[in-house]
């Protein structure tokens, strides 16, 4: 279990903190995660990569020369927000444009993709390539669709010293690609591991058993098998992955790369047992060991588990895989040419990020109504965020009231500062949005930001806003909800309440209704829908106690909803 | 816990296996343990390392250009055999001598000692610095008797960096033993760890508790409090360590070297929260930071637990500590000028600590005798391994019986190649005493190893023995067993039954009786002192079963010294 920390709402900051004091050769600290704290004599595409914290080395581990340029450091097995992507991406760019690399989450994959947005609309070029290497998360015909787990490692690499070695950004993009579709990852898994503050792991194996293809977060595996000997694990790697052995590859001489991945608690001299086997049983099927890691590349937490991943080389993967690199985590002969950057460079690069746009004088007495808004939510959510837990609890993980709270007083200040800096209201919004994804979490916190930032776009910082313009900007916020939670209607989500008070407030404006009236039923028919999907948390809670079988899971996301957009409504006006 | 294993028995060939399959870069394997693959132009000091395994990267992690040339790799948590070590510095040595250095335990220093005599004997120079860095091991006027823990890292750095820099023995010895002065450690533990195909971890500690000085062995500590924050875990570190400044530091403006080093499954985002407070305070005691390092560098499997090291630096101890190194699990900058060695010629060179005189013709026939002795002790063992585990169970962990068994049967085998080569008796005894020493493990291997040894040194490969000689012999053996476990008569070991023997030997053969019936008699004196330590055992089982408090630690090694001897009476005089 993990045992160490202060306050755990403090943990990511405090680990930011305490990595960078260790590791200054490397890395500085800029708003949302760190960068090298050097540069090379010639500048490169920049490649930032990044994820939840909890996987040490992955993801700031593996930031240096060689190998990646920066990395957005998101809370404790959650997803980086937009903001902390896009201020490392400033920080990191030299120039040349800049390469995501990541783990294939929905999370992740939301905020870097938004990121990559505004990176482009600063005029930076930007291209993605996720790591999606664990087998047993989808089928090969889906590839596109697995999970990434310890082969991050191997995608940064060579993305890194392809970038290194001067490659144009369509250039690293295209090999780092190669990379990923050359690797495969299988993974298993004893116990779970405890995340700061929590009294129980994640989640748990029965002892003497062992979970296959269970993910790094906990998610589930496909299989479960008693715990086998050090021999037998190998068999089961090796067997599993040279069923999927790339086309093209031809098992008799092949080049591989075996990593061995300890997850937290399985230790070296476990992982070297196990690698024994491994190394004689790619032997014995005709492939070439090549410059072999057995270690700890992405672990989670505390985790009793580890991961075999399989790279099968090319002549320019190997030259990539081998090339020296120079980090705090990983590190592999001497990078030449580095030159130290000052923090004060760094932060002001970074500082981009947080940048306001001036308002029109209209805009900026939306941008304070917008404010007071966030002023009500805030105070709504504080002496609601009890009562939305205890939803959660019988639904889900029982954080959606805190994780509201922290988001609503967060998106209030952030309010307050992008007005007083002279903000229009869709900057307002925005900044709002980045601070609720940035201290709110998990997916509550995602979806906010992703809605709140969609409604900022389409408010912009000029126009006075008219009740059709608020219907179509409350529209524009609803897709992107949809888009980053993938729900419909129906699914007992969020998105039960948004959508009857989109489509009600559409109606009532065409009607012809002036805004406030339009609103107000809206808000009604949003809060009906809530009601549906209390009374169903309700027996859902019943049926539990009586052991009966789940009845759908309704999301405490849509009572929320209702409560924020009603409070909307009595500070406008009530 | 580990899980992980095939055979609990190979796990250590095993993993070593399995480490030189992965880190070919770095290392060949040689009897014994691995040295360097590569060579640099000029021939150096060789640093030798070592210990028993399950603290990786400690201590085979650390072989590499810059760091050690080599590491005797003991079984779990059991030190090297005498001739594991002396094999590993033979294959390291360079024609520059040899310094050893490891941390400070009693199995080790008896294994090293004894190898550094027979390097000596070869005509090599040794020396050895120990690592004393814990300070709850032992008060700071006796800092020579404290235990080494992950301050082994400091001492073998600068000892390492001072070979490459190209000190002369001297020097070398003279700068690694300054490091371990300006160096300190304190550890703590919030649970034990579990040894391959045990069921319960070595020790627990009570959950939400912390043990304060806690060994890497599961030593006791001294101290148990709650578990702290981080934060207060720091303060602890940081204002003990502060307490033992070695003399001529002046605290303000001091460069000092952090370690925080991770036991097992407390992870790198948890040291890092604890960092940033060690960082914090040294820094305001007035301290300069120097290079720290944050992560996994001593581990005990997965015990869970943490220590600090802080590392005084001068201006040459800072030079040898940011030089440059490349070992699989301890990599800095790049070190130049290295070529590859073959495994062919590290193997010849190793294959010196397996030489065996040849004999004369009338210790040749002692040899014969000697291996005869052994045939049976080995068929004892077999059927008495048992009995004694039961006894052992009592009193002790109950491995007394494999222990043994295992030993004799390897003596047996280590007996019979000799004789097949045509060694004298003394040379089959000390081959005898290697074995059992390499396979019987824990403190009666070690002790076993020592007797026989001394025996073997005694009777030489030339004279025919007479019983005068033997007896003689027999009182070497004696004083050997007294030096490697520093007991007494009357503490209830071994040594109630040997000095017995020994002495009632000595006296018969004075007063002109054959050997054979001088034998009889020590036997027989051997036996009834065995059955006083009996006797206390079975009272000792009573006295628990009572729960009353014990009545002293009986030694089933006393016994079996007995069975043994008069075994040796049976074959050859029965």
């Amino acid at each position: 279990m993990t045992r160490l920390f202060n306050d755990p709402d403090d943990f990511r900051d405090e680990l930011v903190e305490g990595f960078v004091a260790a590791n200054g050769r490397w890395v500085r600290a800029v708003p949302g995660g760190v960068v090298r704290s050097t540069r090379g004599d010639e500048p490169t595409v920049s490649l930032v990569v990044g994820g939840g914290s909890g996987h040490y080395p992955a993801f700031a581990g593996l930031v240096g020369p060689g190998l990646a340029h920066g990395a957005a450091m998101g809370n404790l097995f959650a997803s980086p927000s937009t903001q902390q992507v896009h201020s490392v991406a400033l920080a990191a760019d030299q120039g040349k444009g800049v390469v995501f690399s990541y783990g294939n989450y929905a999370g992740d994959v939301l905020n870097f993709d938004a990121a990559a947005e505004r990176l482009r609309a600063d005029g930076i070029d930007c291209r993605t390539v996720l790591a999606t290497d664990d087998i047993w998360s989808a089928p090969p015909e889906e590839k596109e669709k697995r999970r990434g787990i310890a082969g991050d490692l191997v995608v940064f690499k060579v993305a890194g010293a392809a970038c290194q070695a001067g490659y144009d950004l369509d250039a690293v993009e295209t090999v780092a690609r190669r990379a990923n579709d050359r690797m495969r990852s299988l993974g298993v898994a004893f116990d779970g591991c405890t995340l700061p503050g929590a009294k129980e792991p994640l989640f748990h194996v029965p002892p003497g058993r062992m979970a296959i293809g269970l993910g790094i977060h906990g998610e589930p595996g496909i299989d479960e098998t008693d715990v086998p000997t050090a021999e037998e694990l190998a068999e089961l790697f090796v067997s599993k992955l040279l069923e999927e052995v790339p086309d093209g590859v031809d098992l008799a001489g092949a080049r591989v790369v075996p990593i061995l991945n300890g997850l937290g608690t399985v230790k070296y001299e476990e992982l070297f047992v196990v690698y024994r086997g491994v190394h004689r049983l790619l032997t014995e099927a005709g492939a070439v060991v090549v410059d072999p890691e057995v270690g700890e590349f992405c672990t989670s937490f505390d985790m009793a588990g580890c991961s075999l991943t399989l790279l099968w080389l090319d002549e320019e993967l190997e030259q990539l895989w081998t090339a020296p690199c120079d980090t705090p985590a990983f590190r592999r002969g001497q990078v030449s040419g580095q030159h130290t950057v000052s923090a004060e460079e760094l932060q002001a690069k970074a500082a981009g990020a947080d940048e306001v746009t001036e308002g029109s004088e209209e805009s900026k007495q939306h941008a304070e109504q917008v404010a007071r808004v966030f002023d009500a939510v805030a105070t709504l959510l504080d002496e609601q965020a009890d009562e939305l837990g205890r939803i959660d609890r019988i639904a889900g993980d029982g954080d959606h009231g805190i994780g509201m709270q922290r988001g609503g007083r967060a998106a209030k200040d952030a309010a307050r500062d992008a007005v007083g800096r002279g903000a229009g209201a869709g900057s307002t919004l925005r900044k709002a949005a980045d601070a609720w994804g940035d201290k709110g979490g998990g997916t509550s916190g995602a979806i906010w930001a992703a809605m709140l930032d969609a409604l900022g776009q389409a408010v912009g910082d000029t126009d006075a806003l008219d009740a059709r313009a608020v219907a179509a900007a409350v529209r524009a916020a609803e897709e992107a909800v949809e888009k980053a939670g993938g729900a419909s209607v129906g699914d007992k989500t969020m998105v039960d309440a948004i959508v009857p008070f989109v489509r009600t407030l559409d109606e009532r404006v065409e009607a012809g209704d002036d805004l406030g009236t339009a609103w107000d039923a809206a808000a009604t028919a949003a809060h009906e829908a809530a009601e549906g999907t209390k009374e169903l948390t309700a027996k859902l809670g019943r049926a539990r106690s009586h052991g009966e079988k789940s009845v759908g899971t309704p999301d405490p996301g849509a009572v929320s909803f209702a409560m924020v957009v009603r409070t909307a409504h009595q500070t406008l006006w009530g």
